[in-house]
């Protein structure tokens, strides 16, 4: 994936997708200003009330207009019928180089004390995750946005660091926020199967240039009041409800081992809903073993074979007990 | 929902649909005419063939604009795969606002007849239902339409009728008509699914501003010749093959009330193909249970408390029993 | 469907898809070129890498923009869950007038050896084949696309026999093609569910005109290197995990004599994964009983009578057997 030359935009292709959000605010019910520095704020779930519909959509626009995801009425988990299906003919650079949550984003400058993580194509153009040096991508765009998990918008010294990393102006810039709680934020983060997927095999060390198409599948989870319940959820969908298939350019035993590594089974916290594990660690999040975020489930297809691997088990008792 | 500032326009968003419709006609199979009062007439399965497609774009502009409706193969009852989904992130508005068969078009200077329930946007101008009070919202717009489950157009009466009431020249106004017998007719009616879910949440007094969204699926009925058989179909669809999920801001007792008081089980007539019923009350339709007319399966999600509550059951040997 | 004029134009309905798909030729990973002769070439598959999004987007170019694709999570194959739905309101038109690959294009200059059969939009400008005096349709148009299943793009004078043929300048001429071993080629093919249900029905002589709507579903299958595996596979996606619902207008005793037909079911070729029949014919396709190439399951609803016909049974087991 060195030669940028050959990659699409991804802000050329979500840019569109941003103005159409922005313009059916009021069907999805959410709430767009101005915010003192310049920036357009569209807030999707903290004071607007939002919609399944705005975090689908949102969760286009996290993937650069790379990839499609759609709501449908039936998947593996019989009691939560309606599921998320997410598709990109571009895995790696939908999902690690727009999607993945990568870009800390705190107030520097002390006050508010916000953070978050940035998604989307808006981090594609600053690039200041070591991940695009590997990605070998970098988009030039001279108006983006950033997509937050978090209850509110980003405070001015923020806003300016991001239009500084960006070399894009304030004004130019859109920040679409939305706490994990709302029907939009666990949309969006659930819609994340795919792109967890993807994280997990660049932990492992699979050659992402192998990575050529990707589905995967999760059902939607029940907002929750309590952040943490809610976080839970949102992991829980994937991590015990979540399925990908994947077709990848690789030999048997490549694809084989990234068949076994990728589903959440194959970590030590496998087994018991997220928030409970959460608290078993007392809330400290990097003490929770990574390998448990990815898709219950993986199909790994070689196209270079035609052989087929599979690992990991859907396990629809854990979503229930996760979603009651 | 007083503040009708807040609302998005049932016309702005669907009259792109609508012209869509008309210049896809070919395509539809649909029958687009000049009726002597000067509104314009799309036959959708009355004369013309029409097409199930046809009745998926219809029931999107019943429901103002405000909702999606697909086709997947797959959905619970296993010998019907066929299922419609239909989601809105406005449930209140694009279904008791628009989609909603409300308003009674009958041809009062006697020649014709003619009788049929309006559905779509063009209800929200008139605004002549109390129902519209309680919603707190009118559109106004200058150009509509209306949806009729007819087997002809409105005669020139109605059309005047409807252009008074709604302030709109007769010229500006769009009837889409097909029969319950049709493809787009049974289509068009079994989207009604997420619908009469939230009409008969509205009969059993649910405050209706706390409904955020929701999403129903119901199997694709077969057309039947017969009226009767066609429309004991299109209701059975929902009635025994219907479910939804409502996402609600509301305490648990209400949201438990809710799921309990909403799927068709809860109805002394449930229990037989809709047809039977009605021959049974011997066509007088206003002696069958209203509170027949729901999904078979409702899941309520409180919002505010996380928690979920169930009531009713897929019925899937009595669709089958309908639609052999 | 004698009165071309009520039909609506394929290639006008298609020509937006096409330049769509080569304006998003670098997120579908497609290769765009300027063959020798003129002509646009689209290579989906071949020396670029392609996906099954493109796959999904040349199948509904190929069924000349009258019908729609989608990928779903869920299907009645378990272990292969991801699902494509075809879904036409003009299947005869869209399967047979330019779906179906009919249309023999070899070089008969002699050099390159080049065969492939052409399917899509261009078919009914040149209208060679004698299928379109029976479907009395054909599409006047200056631009046009064609599709071939192939693992690279037609030789000059082939450019050359289309053009003339079509009497279309070979500079408005687009040439989309992709191998069966590809993921974009696989894709298109098991789009073609509804299409083999189409091409059964008219072998059998059933009258088209009584054909009103159609759908039908398929797992994906998973491409294969080999050319004889991935054909098998593309096969047995529909010969053994394929479904159909068609929507007539006949009487019960055709109707059922159709569904009883239709399935592959009847054939004395059934039971055996594609590739293995292939080979005991040793590779003469011609030896294949054709009656074997439709989809597993049939369901034939009568709009005329409302009675509803079944034919076949999905063989989940050979699917699996073929795709493993």
């Amino acid at each position: 994936m060195s030669d940028s030359q050959s990659h699409p935009s991804l802000n050329a292709l979500s840019g569109p997708l941003v103005e159409r959000l922005v313009a059916d605010a009021q069907a999805l019910r959410l709430a767009v200003s101005q915010a003192p520095g310049g920036a357009r704020m569209v807030d999707a779930g903290s004071t607007a009330r939002g919609s399944i519909e705005a975090g689908r959509r949102i969760a286009e626009i996290c993937m650069g207009g790379l990839g499609t995801v759609t709501v449908v009425p039936t998947g593996p988990v019989a009691s939560w019928p309606y599921t998320l299906t997410v598709h990109s003919a571009d895995p790696v650079l939908a999902c690690l180089g727009s999607q993945y949550a990568g870009w800390s984003l705190a107030d520097e400058t002390g006050g508010t004390g916000f953070f978050a993580l940035g998604s989307g194509p808006g981090r594609a153009v600053a690039a200041v995750e070591e991940l695009y040096g590997e990605l070998g991508y970098r988009d030039t765009a001279t108006k983006t946005a950033l997509v937050l998990e978090s209850a509110g918008g980003p405070p001015e010294s923020v806003v300016a660091k991001v239009a500084e990393a960006s070399n894009v102006r304030p004004e130019d810039l859109t920040f679409i926020f939305a706490p994990t709680q709302s029907l939009a934020g666990s949309t969006q983060v659930v819609a994340r199967v795919l792109e967890v997927a993807l994280h997990k095999a660049h932990t492992v060390g699979f050659d992402l240039h192998a990575i050529l198409d990707g589905i995967g599948s999760a059902p939607l989870s029940p907002p929750h009041p309590d952040f943490i319940k809610a976080m839970g959820r949102t992991n829980d969908a994937i991590i015990y409800g979540g399925r990908v298939q994947l077709f990848v350019d690789a030999d048997d035993a490549d694809a084989k081992q990234l068949a076994e590594q990728l589903p959440s089974t194959g970590s030590a916290d496998h087994g018991a809903p997220f928030a409970e594990i959460f608290s078993r660690v007392n809330g400290d999040f990097y003490k929770i073993d990574g390998a448990l975020f990815s898709p219950a489930e993986a199909i790994v297809t070689s196209v270079r074979t035609g052989a087929t691997f599979r690992g990991g088990r859907l396990e629809p008792s854990l979503v229930e007990a996760s979603f009651a």
